[in-house]
C-alpha cells in the first residue's frame, strides 16, 4: 500500500488511542501478575484496580460490580450463563409421580426463558438461539417493537432475561431502553444491555439504563483489543459458572490482562469528556455524507435515533460484497453491513429484521467514524463511492 | 521503591520479553479487525495467520489446530466444555423404564468421565472438581500415581478424558506424559497436557507428547498476559460449545486479540531456540541456589525431573506469609508455594497431595527464574533469606 487508507471501519475496531497505546505499554513494561503479594504483583493490582475505578465511574457503576472479561463476546456469555445458574437455583424442582420418578418429557432443569431483540450481535444471537430463547421483533426503522417485547416478557416463564442492545453495529440504531427497562421492571425481569458500540460515543450510565447486566468493550472505543467488561447493578443475581484462580470477586477466572485493562481505561478517560463535541462533530460528517449521497440511496435506520458516527446505506444497483473490495483499492476501508470471521460478506440478518428486501440489503454498505476520522474523510469515501458507481453505470450502459 | 526489586517469579507471570513488547505495539499500532474484508483487516488477519503458523510449528502441530483463547485458564475449561458435549453426543441416552419414564437417580445426561491429577492448576481443580471427576493422586516426590491413575482410568465409563499438566506451577516437577499418553491410549482416553508452565522452559510437542489436547500461556514464556492457546491432535474431538461471530473455525468467539497473539508468537520465537542453554543455565543458577540455602532447609519435589527454573523450598520455622512480605522489603520478589487471587497465602494443595505437613507446607516459598534473571541473583536471594534467617533464630533466642 502507498497510502494511508481512509478508514471509515470504527464500528468493526476503532485505532487505538495513542494514550492507551502508551498506558498499555508502560503497563506491560511494568509487569507482574496482581495475584502476587509482592510489590510487583502489588503495583500492577493497583493499576488494575485505579482502571476499575475510572471505568465504573464513567459508566455509573461501583467498581466492585465491573468484571473483566476478554471482550464483549465473553461478558454476553458470562450473563447467558449466569442467568441459566440463576434460574435452576430459583426454579423449584420439577414434579415427581408417586414413584418420585419424572417424566423425560419434563425437562429435570428448566429451560431458561430468554428475550432478546432481533437486532443482537451474534455474539449472543448465535449462543442464544442454542438455548430455549424467544426474539422481539423489530420494527422498520430499527427500532424494536415494544408491544410485541411487552407480550413476550409478560407471557415468558420467570424469571426472564431480556436483551437489547443499546445501538446496533451495523445501522447504528439506539434502542429507547429506558422504555425496555420500564417493561422489565413491570413484569420482574431482568435487563441485559450491550453497550459495545454505545460505549464513549453516547451516554452510558448503568443507573440511568436502568439495566441489570450492562456489556462495554475496549477495542470499539479506541482501547486496545482482547478486553471487556461485564457491568452489575447493585443486587443484580451473579451465580459462578467458571472456577479458577477466583480473579474477578470468584465471577471471572484466569490472571487480569491488567495491561489491557490499563489501556482500556486510558481510552475511556481520552474518549468520555470529549464525546459531546466528538459526537456533534461525527453527526456532522455522517448527514454531509448522506446529504450528498445519490438521490437513490437508501440510508437504513436515519428514521430512528441513530449513532453519530454511523452510516449504513445502500446504493442499488451495487453489490456490497464487490464494493468493499473496490473501495479499498481506491483506498477507502468500510465494511458491508454485516462480516463474518471468514472474510465472506453475507446478507444482514438485521436488515432483514428490519423489513429490508434481500436485494437491497446485499448492496448495504457502512461506514463508521471516529476519534482519528477528518472532515476531508467524507469527501474521499463520496469520491471513491462516485468511482466505482461510474463504473457500475458504464457497466450497465454497456 | 528506590531498586528495581530482583524478580525471582516467572512461574507466576514473566516480564514481557522486549521483543515481543515491539512487535505487540506495532499490530497494536497497526489495528483492524481481522475479520474485516478491507486491507487493514486482511493484514491484521496476515499477522494472526503468520502468528498461529509460528506458534504451531513450535508445538509440532497444524496451524488449523491452534484455537487462541484469553489466556490457559480459558482454554483449559474449552476442553472441560468441549469434552463434556462431545460425552454427551457419543453417550447412549439413560434406560427409561415401560412407561417411558426415567429415574430422576439416573442423570438424563451421564456425567463426564474427567480423571484429573492432584497436581493440577486450579484452573482445572476448582472447575473441574464442580463436575463429575476422579483424582489421581501424587507420590511423595510429586509425580502422579500411574499404578493408581491407571486403575481409575480402566474403571471410567468411557469416554474418559485425562487432564495432568506437564509440569507443576509450584513444584516444577514434570510429569512422564509418555507413560500417562501410553496409559491413556491403552484404554482409549483422551489426554489434556497443561503446559502452560512448561512452553517455552522444556521441549512441548504435541506429536511427541501423544497429546489430544494441549494448553499454553503466553504470559509464562515472556509473552503479554491476556492470551493463550488450545492445540488440537488431529482428529482430537472438538464440539463448540461457545458461538458468536464465528472466530477461530468457529471453536472460540469473539475478535482474535491480534496483538497480543503476535507479542505471544514473537516471545515463542525468542524463547524457543535458546532453550536449552537457557535451561541449562538457570538450572546451574537454581542448583547453586539449592545447594547454599541452611543443611535444615527442605526441597520440594527435589527427586522428580523438574523445571530447570524453579525451586520450592521450605526453611523450617520461617513462614511464607510473612516471608514472601519480608523479602518483599530486601528487594526480592518472590511466591510462597501458592498464593490466591485474594493475595493471601494459604497452604499448597499440591504440597499436601505429596504428604508434606501442613507446618512445613506453610513455609513453602518458590524460587522461580526466567530470562531476565542474572548469576548475582542467586546471591541476592540468599542474602535477602539470610537477613530474614538472622531475624528468625534472634526471635528464637529471645
Amino acid at each position: 500500500m502507498t497510502k494511508t487508507p481512509v478508514y471509515c471501519d470504527y464500528n468493526a475496531g476503532a485505532p487505538i488511542r495513542a494514550e492507551a497505546a502508551v498506558a498499555m505499554s508502560r503497563a506491560l513494561a511494568a509487569g507482574g501478575n496482581p495475584s502476587s503479594v509482592h510489590s510487583v504483583g502489588r503495583r500492577m493490582r493497583a493499576m488494575i484496580e485505579d482502571a476499575r475505578e475510572r471505568i465504573a465511574s464513567a459508566l455509573g457503576a461501583s467498581a466492585e460490580n465491573v468484571v473483566f472479561t476478554s471482550g464483549a463476546t465473553e461478558a454476553l456469555h458470562l450473563v447467558l450463563d449466569t442467568f441459566t445458574a440463576h434460574r435452576r437455583a430459583v426454579s423449584p424442582p420439577p414434579a415427581a409421580d408417586e414413584n418420585g420418578d419424572v417424566s423425560p418429557k419434563a425437562p429435570s432443569v428448566p429451560e431458561p426463558s430468554i428475550v432478546i431483540a432481533e437486532c443482537e450481535h451474534d455474539a449472543l444471537f448465535e449462543d442464544g438461539r442454542r438455548r430455549a430463547m424467544s426474539r422481539a421483533p423489530l420494527q422498520r426503522n430499527g427500532l424494536v417493537d415494544l408491544d410485541v417485547l411487552e407480550s413476550v416478557v409478560r407471557e415468558a416463564p420467570k424469571p426472564v432475561l431480556v436483551a437489547v442492545q443499546l445501538a446496533n453495529n451495523e445501522t447504528g440504531v439506539v434502542q429507547p431502553i429506558a422504555k425496555i427497562a420500564a417493561i422489565c421492571r413491570q413484569h420482574g425481569a431482568l435487563l441485559l444491555v450491550d453497550a459495545a458500540q454505545a460505549f464513549g460515543r453516547i451516554p452510558v450510565n448503568i443507573a440511568d439504563l436502568d439495566a441489570t447486566y450492562l456489556v462495554v468493550s475496549s477495542h470499539k472505543l479506541g482501547g486496545p483489543t482482547g478486553v471487556g467488561a461485564l457491568v452489575l447493578a447493585p443486587g443484580a443475581p451473579f451465580v459462578t459458572t467458571r472456577f479458577g484462580g477466583g480473579q474477578e470477586r470468584g465471577r471471572r477466572p484466569g490472571t487480569e490482562n491488567g495491561p489491557a485493562v490499563v489501556g482500556f481505561a486510558t481510552a475511556v478517560d481520552w474518549a468520555l469528556p470529549d464525546m459531546d463535541r466528538e459526537a456533534r462533530r461525527l453527526a456532522e460528517m455522517r448527514d454531509k455524507f448522506e446529504s450528498r449521497l445519490p438521490s437513490d440511496a437508501v440510508v437504513f435506520g436515519a428514521d430512528a435515533p441513530r449513532l453519530p458516527n454511523t452510516s449504513n446505506f445502500a446504493l442499488p444497483g451495487i453489490i456490497a460484497e464487490t464494493a468493499v473490495i473496490a473501495l479499498d483499492l481506491e483506498g477507502v476501508a468500510l465494511s458491508s453491513g454485516a462480516a463474518c470471521s471468514s472474510g465472506k460478506v453475507r446478507s444482514s440478518r438485521v436488515l432483514a429484521a428490519m423489513g429490508v428486501l434481500p436485494e437491497l440489503a446485499k448492496a448495504a454498505l457502512r461506514v463508521s467514524f471516529g476519534h482519528g476520522s477528518k472532515t476531508s474523510d467524507v469527501d474521499e469515501v463520496l469520491n471513491a463511492l462516485g468511482k466505482i458507481s461510474a463504473r457500475r453505470d458504464r457497466g450497465a450502459a454497456a
